[in-house]
């Protein structure tokens, strides 16, 4: 049995020389929780960057026992399941069954990532051998892989206690890359952080890992997380939050002597499409898959949808009332914090005054019903407001005439995380999939957005303002490149060179040599 | 025969309705050339801005047309290579031998990435199938694939007027992905540039590509790039030159609404250790070596040596005295520019200062021989300012009393292209190449830093300030996928996805299919 201690872990020491301090709270009672957390001091901050720098090259290195590692978290995670789930619900308001999801997609990830790290996939090898007899001068030898950035700090996420915190993608990925990882744990649910964290330690320590690979830092206010992004000793930056947020980071992170990269994964809208075969063939089906990706667990994810497009026609008529009766049946739920329910009303306002109300979910006391909400394309294309993301439960149905204005709707929006198209069974509509491909990082087909799957063919991410970095997916295990870099090794005798580029080969991974994918 | 005409190219148009010209100049005379250049308008740049746009999508879904492409650009450089050669030699000072090898270059690169875009090595398809069956949820079908980023603006870089310009690295790498290129030529060499235009657009006119796939803008002044790199439209940039004008574009790109990627190759010193057994072995073939590097072109290469380390001893200063000598040997060489030379000048004056001067070379009428100074390893770790690039043939050697100062005085160094290692035949020091690797985007040993082979193995690019980017490479096929992100398909019929991630595999392309690379 793990006990929260308030404290924050410097290496493997527990710290808590500060003197601010901050509780989490119920939220769906409103009531504090007993524990008091002590936000980490500059001195506590400094020490977990110069411990995390001297551990650098040493983990960045043990390439195998870092596969050994990640496996024994996602042990350690279901061993300590019961505690890290109840304590998850206590503080996140979320529902139990949400909960054991997303402990079990955290163990996968660790697993996942361990075994994309033991093949090799992440270390991308490119051998050219040399030819010594080119002319006019010879060829080198030239032989390249990704090496670790450095020490790492990720931001955990309010909405995603497991997945995408301490316990989450980006953890998960900096540490296979070879990073160490100091986390500024989210306030929101500090003693969930504060557990995980204790297990991601006890591996490290089992495993006689050098202290300073990982350190997790408390704060309720930004001056840690400032720290932290400033430091000399930090390489990259792992957040997934609110545009705002996102933005001033990689301010920050560029105001650097030595800028470097923030991985922000932001808002976005997810905009469906339907097209009218495809509510022709099954509307009633559709509109129960939309309402119920709306509804879930109060839409608080970065995949909840939020624009429905659709054009005008009978059977679009009946599918909005069929949307709209299955949206107002939804139960209320509870929001992972009044910060954040408070926010949502009034997002949720602001949007209604530039719409048509369809429905107006109730919203009390940190608990809410869906809402919906109509505009013509005409409208939306005119008023960049309301493309703006709605955290929580809330989706606007764009109305189009026809499938120009469908287009046109379409150009406006930003760069998104996912856009999806239902399609009749006969139709391809190849300009919709165009314009939805140069806007989005995942298109889906016949499928609400909610739902991503830990896969090495996923992409998380999409243009800005989805995320910072178009490139870069945050789940699946090319988010482990995020935080590697190549280096090319030239003319290198084969005693010198790393493992991973010796000629035998010696830890059978997945390399490009000669212009051939061999083991 | 191709004739220069002194306009701008937008789209298949010649446009010259500006009235700010400029002139480029033979180095070697410090005569100005005849051709009066028209630097494009604001209406101009424009204008190739929304032909880029409209181009994009239709270039960027045909892969197989830009195979063709890309080959035949490369075969109408060498139909025209006399023409090419005569002109680059004319306005940038530098050797006929040196014109030819950067022409078969470009030559080979443009070929090089046909083959690295048919073979699919750059759309990195990742396939995962689904699983109906699967508990507790179906899992989906997942194809993810690279797609273009849209219009690229492209620096042409003052040192290489073909290999790092019009004709060059960026401009290949851009098309091969599929985005539309705007190249902002470099004033220094426009007759080069303008010819280099003429070939890429006849390539596209042959092959019937759609108006606004290129457009070549001339410019003297900074109005035009700062237009490209904020236009809407554009949405990357590449650039080799100097850390101050990278990181000036950096900015000028964050500051965008939408923020865009910029690739910004740039300044490097090129650290090369010597250990005391290597030049046991081997010093006075060392000293060539070494000596040879450094004067090559005048020292005009971003991965010209300009830092020697090495630990005294007697046969370190037996080293000194050959590379002393060898240096003092060598023959004046015209510089690319009045300006660089000026510039070139002051910063030798500025490091001689700061330093003792072991070979001060003759700087007369844009001639210069190379220079060599010396620091202690103390003072070399005490004053950045001698780590600062001095673009010309400049070698600073710095002398550490022991190995303790050696790993010192590196740790000191900012990111760098390359770091070279020069070992005897027993040694290993794996310490040395953990700081270079550290430091460096290669490491090179028992080698000189210039000569960058054209290979997917290679990476050009390092920690910052050598690259605004320390995950991408300038040079190889790896740098085609600086311009394109990731896009996954999720449960898209077969008959509706791209050609590159349909079952049946049409376009033959290395896939990693289920864990596996199949064709």
């Amino acid at each position: 049995m793990l006990s929260v201690t308030g404290k924050s872990l410097v290496g493997y020491s527990n710290v808590d020389s500060g003197n601010l301090f901050f509780y989490a709270i119920n939220p769906s009672t409103y009531q504090a929780l007993e524990t008091r957390f002590v936000q980490a001091t500059p001195d506590e901050v400094l020490l977990a960057c110069q411990l995390a720098k001297q551990a650098a090259p040493h983990f960045g290195n043990a390439l195998s026992e870092r596969v050994i590692l990640l496996n024994r978290i996602a042990d350690l995670i279901e061993q300590h399941a019961a505690q890290l789930i109840h304590t998850f619900c206590l503080e996140s308001g979320l529902p139990q069954t949400r909960a054991e999801v997303e402990l079990k997609r955290s163990c996968f990830q660790f697993r996942s990532y361990a075994a994309a790290l033991k093949s090799g996939y992440c270390l991308q090898v490119v051998i050219d051998e040399a030819d010594a007899n080119r002319l006019p001068s010879p060829k080198p030898d030239l032989r390249k892989m990704n090496v670790p950035l450095g020490p790492v700090v990720v931001f955990g996420a309010s909405n995603f206690p497991f997945a995408y915190s301490t316990l989450g993608g980006d953890v998960a990925s900096a540490l296979a890359a070879g990073c160490p990882v100091i986390v500024k744990a989210h306030p929101m649910h500090p003693h969930t952080s504060e557990l995980s964290a204790q297990i991601i330690a006890t591996a490290l320590k089992e495993l006689h890992f050098e202290e300073g690979v990982f350190s997790h830092l408390l704060a309720a206010d930004y001056h840690v997380g400032e720290q932290l992004v400033l430091a000399d000793e930090v390489k990259a930056v792992g957040f997934t939050g609110s545009i705002a947020g996102g933005t001033a980071l990689v301010k920050l992170a560029q105001s650097r002597k030595e800028p470097i990269p923030v991985f922000a994964e932001m808002g976005s809208v997810n905009p469906i499409v339907f097209t009218n075969a495809s509510l022709e063939e099954n509307h009633t089906q559709i509109a129960q898959l939309v309402a119920d990706s709306i509804a879930l667990n109060a839409g608080q994810f970065c995949t909840s949808p939020g624009l429905l497009f659709v054009i005008k026609s009978e059977r679009t008529e009946l599918f909005k009332q069929q949307l709209t009766k299955l949206i107002t049946e939804k139960e209320p739920q509870c929001m992972l914090h009044p910060g954040i329910f408070l926010n949502y009303e009034k997002r949720v306002l602001e949007q209604f005054s530039e719409s048509e109300v369809l429905v107006d979910g109730t919203r009390s006391e940190n608990h809410i019903q869906p809402s919906l909400a109509k505009v013509s394309a005409t409208e939306f294309v005119a008023n960049p407001q309301l493309q703006e993301e709605v955290f929580g439960s809330f989706a606007l149905i764009v109305e189009c005439e026809n499938k120009t204005e469908l287009l046109k709707a379409l150009d406006a929006i930003d760069g998104q995380l996912t856009g999806s198209l239902f399609l009749g069974s006969n139709e391809s509509e190849q300009e919709v999939i165009q314009v939805l491909q140069s806007k989005v990082g995942r298109v889906i087909l016949n499928g609400v957005p909610t739902g991503v799957e830990v896969s090495v063919a996923q992409n998380h991410g999409g243009p800005y303002p989805s995320s910072s970095r178009l490139d870069t997916t945050a789940v699946g295990a090319d988010a482990i490149k995020r935080f590697m870099r190549p280096v090319t090794f030239q003319n290198c005798p084969d005693d010198i060179l790393p493992e991973a580029l010796k000629n035998s080969n010696p830890l059978r991974i997945l390399r490009f040599v000669n212009g051939n994918y061999t083991y």
